[in-house]
């Protein structure tokens, strides 16, 4: 799960940054060494990281403690500088000063995956015989890796799984957090194929000030939010990490694999890990990246080894997978497929993603009726103007509009969605009368989920995690 | 399991050790870089680290690249330098130039142990009422942490566990590997308490060139070592981790526990271990560590936490048990208490410790009679004079005679020790004759132990290895 770290320090000359980044490490140090509660030494590590990432993109080079900066163009100290082009993603911060979000075109380029463009959309409608969910036909799952390989075995009656996850890291989870989930349901449906999902409270205890206990209890909490998404008990297995670990003869297995093949080096450069974080994080990857091979579930595939995997995500959990796609090959496995999302915006506006921390960032999927209407109308970034003449005259944006954004994620209805646009656009439609069709979209939306989460049983949620032969023959 | 490495740098100067650290430091670079084997590369790496220790030892600075020594205390290039002064000890080697092996009075105040003196042999004896084991008595378990608390605690009727464990590399065990083996069948016998026992095959799969599935045959393969050996199967739990980690509720919560309050800055001084290092190494002192805690064995102990564990281990083990004794407080643990022994000097002499993958340097398990003898005459280091004539007049050495030492491991009868010793020295006792004596006393124990072996069932090794629980009520 991914922080946002606001960029406080675009504006600033090389030396001014590099002093910047010198104070930051200097006060991460003493944190650490005033033993300061983990959470607090994250933020200031994550801001340190940051500043890392502006320094080199003003300067074009690394931050080097002791180093100041040398041979970079002089930028004026008062005008925006260069950093403002470059995003920042990776699974524990998403970071861009763009009112519209991250650069998706650029992040494709940086990450090296590729578009989901209109020939893929096609040829999934071609292959599957159903129309494309909306998520694929409005380019919220945007990018991919190998997708065409997936659809050529498919075609050739060759079977796949799915695999996508979560961190449980509290009770509550967002309506963002369901999209990958909405997402993944389709696409079980449509290619009827098992479907595991991780809940890496693992990776919650390690990387936050929660016990063992809690974290587990975090992801039962979440697995039942997942569960009433509507996914088919006999095709789909959940598992948290802490406990299947314990109860599986082939994850440990794939796990000291993959570990065998990734040094400290890899890691520190894909994640940012420094020699002052635990052993724990530092070999946390390869948990995430062994679900990727069918043999950490015997249970489900037997001994077969090389049912290839799909993994629908958002995109800044890539660096997971590209690392385990790279160690794949060298212990004998097949490269797991991806198909990325853009991330869900922060009511506040699209330079971060929502944060379960922040209760005013998030629509929750606990929230009344009453709590989603007054957090949209409060809090929704709006792209309309501000006076109700000017609104008329000159439109609104789309763009920048959160609630627009809400929109695309939510409203099934394509020809609804594109007369809003373009009556907003216009300044036909104004910014409150906008904000009023995604309340009473996501009303009955998070209504209806409640509801199902009601049923869910606590057997119910026992039968999913139980590690079983699914409904498939392998 | 540790390897030797030769100290054939100890009569350079500082600015010829500084080249050959570089020299060797390229080296390994260049063996990486050309994607060596790992072994080869482990070989070089060793030998790296041990020619920094020699570097530190020599001028009293942390070898730095680029960075020739200065205010060193000039000493001559031909004597020789204060290196000879310094053991090297940690779980992969053990370096001396002492013919009368590792200086181990130096090696309990550099690790911070206590000594187990005449005292404690006495408290043993009165606390349970059975004469002390010959490797208490003849200092061969020499070291320990904790001893008295397990004895208060026994004294108070409340219980212990043992622990102790064996990294299966390959599938001959030497005599040498039976130490631990055989104390701790001493300590469950008169102590009579459960005992856990850990096979690293994870271990040996992320250090050396195998596959998963070897190191876990090797794992059954010395599983059959060390039952033979006699350990009561109502009492003792052997395990894979490879196997146990995907079998236990508890086993890894306690390795995740203990990887969150570990800082790869901690484990590189502890171990060594680079930036080149993979993840699995990195993280793997966890994995030694979380035995020492019952909860990791809910099977046996239930849900207590607090039952204290007792490792009898060689002293090298002892960095995995440091750092395991400053987590367990932090995670609401107790700190395993430990004995120490010293290490089983290969035949060559006490500069080293018996290597498996040496065929002359260790009598192993599976040696034919002949075989013993061949190898004890030809390669057993002697302490002997050169001819007949010298050694009658001068006599023998005992402190660097391996035959010698070797008897003190295997010959019960302290008298008849004592006799040849004196003898020995004396010159009345010649080379030849010694050598027989340790014959003669290794080619039964090894027959019979051979004997015991083929005993061994399948289906027996299967119940030893089965998490259960043992004839214990916790």
């Amino acid at each position: 799960m991914a922080d946002f770290q606001n960029c406080d320090s675009c504006s600033s000359s090389p030396l001014e940054l590099f002093e910047r980044v010198t104070a930051q490490g200097e006060k991460v140090r003493s944190l650490k060494a005033g033993k300061a509660s983990t959470d607090e030494i994250d933020a200031a590590v994550k801001l340190l990281l940051s500043l890392k990432v502006t320094y080199k993109t003003a300067t074009g080079q690394d931050y080097k403690a002791g180093s100041p900066p040398v041979d970079f163009s002089p930028v004026s100290n008062n005008g925006p500088t260069t950093t403002q082009d470059e995003d920042f993603v990776d699974p524990w911060t998403v970071q861009t000063s763009n009112a519209k979000g991250v650069d998706y075109d650029k992040l494709i380029v940086r990450f090296g995956s590729s578009k989901i463009d209109k020939e893929l959309i096609n040829r999934i409608e071609r292959v599957t015989g159903k129309t494309p969910h909306h998520f694929l036909r409005r380019g919220i799952f945007f990018s991919h890796r190998d997708m065409n390989q997936i659809l050529d075995a498919y075609e050739n009656k060759k079977s796949f799984y799915l695999y996508t996850g979560r961190g449980p890291s509290s009770e509550a989870m967002h309506v963002g957090h369901l999209i990958p989930f909405i997402f993944t349901k389709w696409l079980q449906e449509v290619f009827n194929v098992p479907l595991v999902i991780q809940l890496t409270d693992d990776e919650k205890f390690l990387w936050k000030e929660l016990t063992v206990q809690k974290a587990y209890e975090y992801a039962i909490e979440n697995a039942k939010d997942i569960i009433a998404c509507g996914f088919d008990i006999n095709k789909t297995f959940i598992f948290s990490d802490l406990d299947y670990l314990g109860r599986s003869s082939g994850f440990y297995k794939n796990v000291v694999k993959i570990q065998k093949h990734v040094t400290f080096n890899q890691v520190k450069g894909i994640f940012g890990f420094t020699d002052s974080d635990c052993i724990g994080k530092i070999s946390f990857p390869a948990i995430q990246a062994a679900p990727s091979f069918s043999s950490s579930f015997p249970q489900i595939f037997k001994d077969k080894k090389d049912i290839q995997c799909l993994i629908p995500c958002a995109i800044d959990q890539d660096p997971y997978f590209r690392m385990t796609r790279d160690v794949a090959p060298r212990i004998g496995y097949l490269k797991p497929a991806l198909l990325h999302s853009i991330f869900f915006p922060a009511l506040q506006g699209a330079q971060t993603k929502m944060s379960a921390s922040d209760p005013n960032s998030s629509i929750f999927l606990t929230d009344t009726p009453k709590q989603i209407k007054t957090k949209i109308n409060k809090h929704a970034f709006s792209g309309g103007k501000d006076t109700i003449e000017e609104h008329r005259k000159y439109g609104g944006n789309c763009e920048v509009d959160v609630s627009y954004m809400y929109l695309t994620f939510f409203l099934e209805d394509d020809d609804k969605l594109e007369k809003m646009k373009q009556a907003y656009a216009s300044g036909a439609l104004l910014t409150g009368e906008l904000k009023k069709v995604l309340i009473e979209t996501l009303q009955p939306l998070i209504a209806a989920h409640q509801q199902r989460r009601k049923q869910i049983t606590d057997e119910m949620v026992k039968q999913f995690m139980t590690p079983r032969k699914l409904a498939f023959d392998f």
